[in-house]
């Protein structure tokens, strides 16, 4: 009897070719194809998966899913990996690789596979997601262990009936979900060059875009955007739209020079409209209603929770437990956030929270001022001690007036 | 004999106002004005002090000084306060302090004064550079003691025949210097409500800009700004061409809710054209040349830099030793960034250096690739090892199927 | 009708005075005593209050609510101030504080009070713990204010009836409960003298302690301790075995030189047999249990959750989130320690976990080795290719042999 | 002509038994030892490299620059991995790869050998400081490639006159320099049991050590220790004492579980008499010295230190900037630290320094009392005012009194 395994498909000319070279390595290959919000023809990628010879295909709409356990956690985080990417590409991996790991359990099969190559990151977020769920699986890795060139792949393919595509769409690849678009390679992957036009899909120049702002009002409850100019929305709805504004106003190009974990540096274009908008609005709200210990402490690590999902760690202890910490953190991040949209850029013109904690009566310089100006001193005197206990220990150097140019008045 | 009194003087109405105050209680008053790149009519305001009461008015030129000791190290650290604001007042203060101190040293006197309110950042920043230079001068702060409403100041003004401004200029109380203009007061108050466009002065609204981008070339020597263009200028002229230009372009408009060290939230507005193109682009270099290792931990410890200037600790040990550790980390910074201004936008459009670790022959998908795809599993595998370790002792829930829309198809 | 004041109450000279000098100031002091596992004479101290002038007497059993809402998250979280202090007296003023304000409420009084005076850190931690709970209670700090000397304070007392301790039992300020015994002042003050034998109660100095180890084995789950040689018992009794078998070791001494707060150093000479011996031992178990990502993560993490303690934001969301991240990185805190105490020391002999991840199939050198050894050049490889990119760019100094001394023998 | 390989050479087997196998490969084999004060006979380490087949024979007294280019930078980060280990393996690494590559110059060979295995962290410290120092050099690890079991080693020296060591002088796997010992291997491998005592060398134990202290006052000079019992000592000869006087003490024996960078656990014992001795003084020091926002400061940064020491990233930008830091932030540890050596513990007895930031005037409950304790209630108000404002907003739950044991007395 033959083993089974299952193969997270997309329908692209790699993991097309993975099914034969997996079938005559012996395998029942069982091609598994997730709906992330790509808005893709699913119906003809799991047919395809069938004509190329996998024994069975899976579609699976995990948008909500998607939406709710993967991309939710990450917007409280304000996760941008080195301050920029969203990470729409890295946190479907694990998704795709905990859905792999179920229908192996299903269809009781020992091996997974999946179409990365041996230099990016997707291998490591497959290889390991698969390892926390399953350790016991063997995972495949075709394309990265196939040696194929271009040329190999395609002579294969048509050696093993896998259509190739007369054209191809575009010079880059591709990975396209709800939280984002991802380009490399081609032109992209000369940094001292702006990005080419063609490489961005979702968003409009900014130069070509309406010249006027489109304003919104996105409304929070502890962190979950929940609606829109105040209609309540599902959450995958609720990004699709902001992908279609955002992304018409400009909003959401982005251009990174990033450090892989495999130790190299890559280029990278991300289209992020639905991303950057929300997690912009979601930091101004922030200001309104966290005081300043929790803000600068979870801020601080908002990075590492990133770096934690672009490194392939997803479901290790160390995500999970900043999870927690990021869920208490953000339990008052709710009210609402204007913002106006414009030619690239989101720029928030107003938030109100009903749990504020900014203080009229405290911040004003005008007549109805409640702050207390004589405990300052008191605040001050005790918040320079230490650095005045040293200038006694220590002085420091003082500015020489001769080396600047002065002028002196007398009266 | 009475005693001397170095007052930090502006020439607006508190410090103004200051002077008879100090000389009411029995001070000799010495005003002193720096010239920090505002350019204000500082003959007129030297001479005003010495009109309203002051025995002897300095003016220092401190820009250069200003530029290379304060501006230079901050821009190396990336610093901006909660993300945002990059520092310009706070970067300030403690070079005025430092002059403040020089002069009541020259002065022989014992005693100095600031101008600085109860509730603000700003009297700690003095307070605190004061006594790190000189802990046994006496600061006086006329302002935060002498419990004045607007219209006891007034009456008090007219009558020590202290001018008043006919018209305010401004209905909000404004800071400027090379690195920047705050705004805060008035109608900013409201954080619901968009910066009413009169508490702009340095930048064009995005909507009112050119419709073509502005290009510019950036040349960084070791996170030094050295040329515009390929023209090497002295570092204020660069700052002040960046923020002549960039403004143009309605670049550098910062609206913060922000926590101030006394414990309450503001909403502040900054304008920052030169500060947020230079970030901008020393950020994308940065990018090109600093290996992971290096980048994640700078990055990290910027906010930690932003914070200690801004709560007044910039001669604290902890950001000199900062200081040396981002001298050292930035080193490498040297390269050209290209980037267009537009709309209020800073588009990062190239960098090149001649150090850069962007490494096409790794990196590219094309044909002259050279990086070791057979490294990659032992990476992956060792990387992983210790999640799969415990998903041996523990497992994680797995995805349940049943909850999910699957379509199966057969073959 | 007069207003009521609930005093946090300790039977010592400073709050028995506040008494009548709150009376005098027209309030009906309520006193209020919390049994934190200090072995005072609970009853007699009850009845000191009545007859110094309170109108009602409260004594509260708070010691299990104390091992369980603030030892406990303390001890998850490792908590040590300044890497050395378990944070005894901090742990207990946020208890105290919230029971002055459940008592105020039952009391319908507006008025709180505790006997700290000006320049510690307890002020702190009541005056923000008390305001977190209910801020539109007034705080009064009579020592803080009335500022009498040692002398005045006599005085007063003998004019009012209050009784003065005949010897002062110790030399030294104390503060005493479950977690800790802390003492401050008189020849303590010293740093650079060794701490003198009297300022220690709980301890037996190490050169006369049992000279055999005392074996112990600590049960844990999830992070909390549960037994002691395999005997499950109740948190608040575990710690007491603790103190007495700890302290009968020597183990628990602590003296450090701390920064306060409020900008001072100050000496302080802690004993906290239980709280060191179980530090130990949970970080043993961590060290057995914890992934690597997690691990240094809650390590880094550690300080930060002991410093909001310490400064009196343990009613923080800081401290709430870090709270729940500890809960996370914790749960699989659960395994067997066995320690030797001798002699001042805590050593660590053993620690087994049902979920281990130490993996002797991978870690041995001997036959058994599971490890794969062809992956660790891959991983090397990758882990080390940004140093190799950043040498080609810019090589580092070599080593000069001409400096050292060599020789060099030919075959 | 044959290649020539530079190969780090310590006289045990395995790299005794590396020479016959390069030179079956092809290459002339020059062996390389270093001195870093592990007391080894090295003329005969020199002379055994010949007479198994070297070319070539160096002996390099490295001592001086390991103490102070390694052991002191370490130290001033008061660097221990996982807080414990004193990183003594991982700090001669780079050093032996440094002069492996001086070599490797001098004698104009493209290839360095290094006899670690696969499994440990020594491969990557090796290979990484290699590429660091000359990336265009190719590094073999015999050990990691050649795949013999112990019984083929054997037989394969046997076959090529390596002299096997009759009796194993040690059941377990030790390397040994003047920062330490390190043990691992043989019955270590549980760590559910004590260490054995025939692990332990340098040290005697507790139980068996002199029952009176030794006591001795270190003296640092800039955070670097310059003398013992006022007498100045260089760096390697107070090391040296140091590990005497404190392995007879018992000091210094460390047990720990520690997270490979490999991915897995190992149970690893030290012996570090000098180290721990001096990190501890040292810290000892820093309480006396450093302000409040330094210390934490530093204190948060010396794991990460230890850390990248540990990961083989000693040369990287990231320790580099990080040292530059440790230097500034350390330029006052100077003064003197007296410590009791007793029975395995370090007990610092006092500390005093010319630039000590302890003020007896400020800290003391004394007559002599100079804290402005009115200052400390502006201080609280300021400090509490955020917890304060969210209490507004969100009140917390107050402790509920019935479900505690109260007794109220009235008067």
């Amino acid at each position: 009897m033959k083993d089974t395994v299952i193969l997270a498909y997309s329908g692209g000319l790699d993991t097309s070719v993975a099914i034969p070279w997996l079938a005559e390595r012996g395998y029942d290959v069982v091609a598994l194809a997730a709906d992330l919000g790509a808005n893709l023809d699913l119906k003809a990628i799991q047919e395809k998966a069938l004509k190329v010879g996998a024994v069975r295909s899976y579609v699976v709409d995990a948008r909500e899913r998607f939406a709710e356990e993967y991309i939710l956690p990450a917007l409280r985080a304000n996760a941008l990996y080195e301050g920029v990417y969203p990470l729409s590409a890295a946190l479907s991996r694990p998704l795709i690789a905990d859905l792999l790991v179920a229908v192996a359990h299903a269809e009781q099969a020992k091996f997974v596979a999946h179409g990365c190559t041996g230099k990016g990151n997707d291998q490591v977020r497959f290889d390991v997601a698969i390892a926390a769920m399953d350790p016991s699986l063997t995972v495949i890795a075709p394309v990265r262990e196939w040696g194929f060139s271009r040329d190999e792949e395609i002579a294969y393919a048509e050696a093993h009936q896998v259509p190739i595509p007369v054209t191809r769409s575009s010079p880059y690849s591709i990975d396209v979900n709800l939280w984002g678009r991802s380009a490399e390679g081609g032109a992209i992957e000369d940094p001292s060059q702006p990005v080419p036009e063609d490489a961005y899909a979702w968003t409009v120049a900014p130069e070509r875009c309406p010249d006027t702002p489109t304003r919104i009002r996105i409304g929070f409850e502890a962190g979950r955007p929940v609606s829109l100019d105040g209609e309540r929305l599902p959450l995958v709805e609720l990004i699709e739209r902001l992908n279609r504004i955002a992304g018409q106003n400009g909003v959401g190009r982005l251009d990174l020079v990033e450090n892989r974990l495999v130790g190299i540096k890559s280029r990278e274009v991300y289209e992020a409209p639905a991303a950057v908008t929300l997690i912009t609005a979601h930091r101004a709200l922030e200001q309104l209603v966290l005081t300043r210990d929790v803000a600068h402490l979870k801020w601080s690590l908002e990075p590492r929770y990133a770096e934690l999902a672009y490194n392939g760690l997803w479901h290790s202890p160390a995500r999970q437990a900043l999870e927690a910490f990021m869920k208490v953190a953000t339990q008052n991040n709710t009210g609402e956030v204007q913002v106006a949209l414009y030619r690239g850029q989101v720029r928030v013109e107003g938030r109100t929270s009903p749990v504020s904690l900014y203080a009229p009566e405290l911040a004003t310089y005008g007549t109805h001022d409640l702050f207390d100006h004589r405990a300052a001193k008191g605040f001050v005197d005790l918040w320079g001690l230490p650095i005045r206990t040293r200038a006694r220990v220590e002085p420091l150097a003082q500015v020489d007036l001769s080396a600047l140019n002065i002028s002196v008045m007398e009266r």
